[in-house]
């Protein structure tokens, strides 16, 4: 995949109602396309200049518009950039980009400008992937994280990592040359010390997804519990209390429901299933397969009772019967008691010394915040990015471990007296999988893959 | 309603997915807000310049955007304005436009922009509704007339009207300062003649308000006929043959459905009732109050029938039926004989000699040309936007007619030697309609109820 040499045109801005909407082109005539429909010669125009004119079609109107001029080399693509603001009519922007296609741009791919940005050396690959995350990002930590891989945080360790070992790996590939001579430009234990210091990078970056990955995409919480423990009520007090950005997602079945809430700048999705939701012999229903599912999917589980009703030997079964499954699932209980405000000092002793459960009044809206808190510190992801290095996509993170395991058969290998070749091979395919994470190595197929998945105009 | 001093700010392209959205400020210290967040100084920058850099508050970067800075007489609203382009992530766009609310900008109200630039007297106020029309226009036809009338085609015409009329009227106003002298300074056959010339103006505008309510909101047809006429199959035929625009439009009734089609660069907005469609005895069903609802709204009533298969005696009830409806609801009739490629060229001379229906098929997709051509002619438009000036608002229908009934009471007092006073007033009424049409007269409540239709941001 190479830079091509024509001009492509998108609508840059989403569809729909708005008062304008911006249309987009990039490559070599983009200027003098725009000029030829513009009631102004832009030919001339300095970059980084706005112009009110008129595009017109022979003496037709087409719109009155703003058009704003970036020079090669001065723009995101790094080529020469027009973008057009129209009056937000979706006839209008389609007439607009249908008379610059007849004029000779071509229709931009998904994420075309943000490849030709890549190919002109404008961003890595991270960087690129990075302009996708902030796109979608919709918490402050998922903003915080995408706007530092996008500015290069990302990428600049990644590449300090592989300039260190394509140094080692050049002089390993020297003794190659001289492997006659049974010299060793590449001091063994160097090498090893460097390899293991590169190996505790990487593992930082490789455990960071998990992180990373809660950031990007939320963390699931399953909130389990009988009818009448107050589910909803506790759902819509976190709403509330935050005037937090809620969303309904579609499940991945059809039975379940997910609220998204942003707590303390990490978004966080409730799951509700209508297994646990439509039993009320929860001990039941914990058996049965789909809730396992739920649950294994799920970071946290909450459980939540009426701490005023609830019998304590049934209490004690659940919970139980709970402890077992996180610890199949991995994930981590959360013991709440609701309607704290009804029971009494005697039963809050009892139950904290058995359980150390948290005491809320979803209703009262009492000890929401403590609630959250709690959240917060099991998803530990502490305050909100301060780990500023943060693996958040899925393609990073399968490099990283590729690199990571060649990395170890050559530290193995160093110990075992590895030969020369044996260990240049595993170095360089850690390098490969290094560079395919900044797009120092890259396939047609790898970047067709990531730049599809953008939205046309970027 | 006066110019406000404070600085608004909104943000101005659609919510949803996109590559970008766009934040615009408009006031006196639009530029001195963005600057205080950028992380470059702004103070000083050129009007129609763009700039690439961070929005930050603290050393926390909110994004990367492209400034373009507007200088006060320079702008869309007269006032200094600032369009910040950002990543088009909703997160990012509401944190940014909450960052420069606390940095001393207001929200904007929906069209408040345009409300400036109205009172700044960048546009006049018919000018400034167009703009409005201009976002919402979905055919050729209506973004023509739009466009013309945002360029101030309609408010020329209005305005030349007004300074005819208010010569006149001074010269009358005079005549009442020297009422005891009995002196006549207004000519009244001139006056009479300016009048009537006026009156004439006025009455091609209000006329052309039918065309031009249709142009905007498009032409309504009912199309009706026994279910296996081909209504269906017809109407995606129409959608196949132009490529057009299709939009299912949720009716006003709930078992309503609208097809909105663009032919010739005109809507048709095709109205399918449940009523005509779930009886099959259509004579029975057009008896029902709701279908003859559904034909009061039409504009053209499209009666379409198996040429080959209906019963002569059947037709020429159904037809006598349509007719009365159509006469009383003032729409107008068109009979398509469909599946033409099974009909006799007996039964077809029969059919021509008794109803001069259309032969169609449209399966064959045989004629639908014609029947296009036919829909057209029966709108009367002619060729798109030929006339040029078209009332397309029903603020501007009501004046005009205000306006011209006044005058017709001036010009018939004319006759009868009506009192200077009597005809200073009808005059005077006259004008104030017309001025209400470009601002020139307006009231808080008349500008307040214009631009809260507008979306905010523009």
């Amino acid at each position: 995949m190479t830079t091509s040499n024509n001009t492509i045109v998108a609508l840059a801005t989403p569809q729909g109602v708005g008062a304008i909407g911006v249309i987009r082109l990039s490559g070599p005539i983009s200027i003098s396309i725009t000029s030829s429909v513009f009631s102004k010669n832009l030919e001339r125009a300095n970059t980084h200049t706005a112009h009110f004119g008129r595009i017109m079609e022979g003496s037709r109107i087409l719109d009155e518009v703003l058009v704003t001029v970036f020079r090669e080399g001065k723009s995101y693509t790094g080529e020469e950039v027009v973008e057009i603001s129209c009056h937000g009519s979706q006839y209008i922007l389609q007439d607009v980009i249908r008379l610059l296609l007849e004029r000779g741009a071509v229709m931009a791919k998904p994420g075309e400008f943000t490849l030709r940005a890549f190919l002109n050396g404008k961003l890595d690959l991270s960087q690129a992937e990075a302009v996708a995350d902030l796109i979608s990002s919709n918490s402050e930590a998922a903003h915080k994280v995408a706007m530092h891989q996008m500015r290069g945080g990302f990428s600049s360790q990644i590449k300090k990592l592989r300039a260190d070992l394509i140094h080692f790996a050049s002089l390993v590939e020297l003794e190659l040359d001289f492997s006659e001579e049974d010299v060793e430009f590449a001091n063994r234990d160097d090498l090893k010390n460097l390899i293991w210091q590169i190996h505790l990078v990487i593992q930082t970056l490789v455990e960071s997804f998990k992180s990373g990955n809660v950031i990007k995409n939320g963390v699931p919480v399953v909130i389990a519990g009988k009818p009448n423990a107050g589910k909803s009520t506790l759902l819509n007090a976190l709403l509330n209390e935050e005037r937090a950005l809620v969303t309904e997602i579609e499940g991945t079945t059809r039975d379940t429901i997910e609220d998204e809430v942003v707590l303390g700048g990490v978004s966080f999705r409730f799951i509700d299933t209508a297994g646990i939701r439509e039993t009320t012999d929860l001990v039941e229903s914990l058996g049965v397969k789909k809730t396992l599912e739920k649950m294994q999917e799920a970071a946290i589980v909450c459980y939540l009772f009426d701490g005023a009703k609830i019998e304590l030997d049934e209490l004690a079964l659940i919970v139980n019967g709970l402890q077992k499954d996180v610890e199949q699932s991995g994930s981590q209980l959360m013991l709440v008691a609701n309607k704290s405000d009804l029971i009494t000092d005697e039963r809050k002793q009892t139950l904290t010394e058995l359980y150390k459960p948290l005491f809320i009044s979803a209703k009262q809206k009492f000890q929401i915040n403590a609630l959250e808190s709690k959240l917060l510190e099991l998803v530990n992801l502490g305050k909100v990015g301060e780990q500023e290095v943060v693996v958040t996509n899925n393609r990073h993170f399968q490099a990283l471990t590729g690199a990571n395991e060649a990395l170890m058969r050559a530290y193995t290998g160093l110990d075992n007296s590895l030969t020369g070749d044996l260990l240049a091979s595993d170095i360089r395919q850690s390098l490969f999988h290094l560079g395919e994470i900044t797009g120092e190595v890259t396939t047609d197929d790898l970047l067709d893959n990531i730049f599809s998945k953008f939205c046309i105009g970027k």
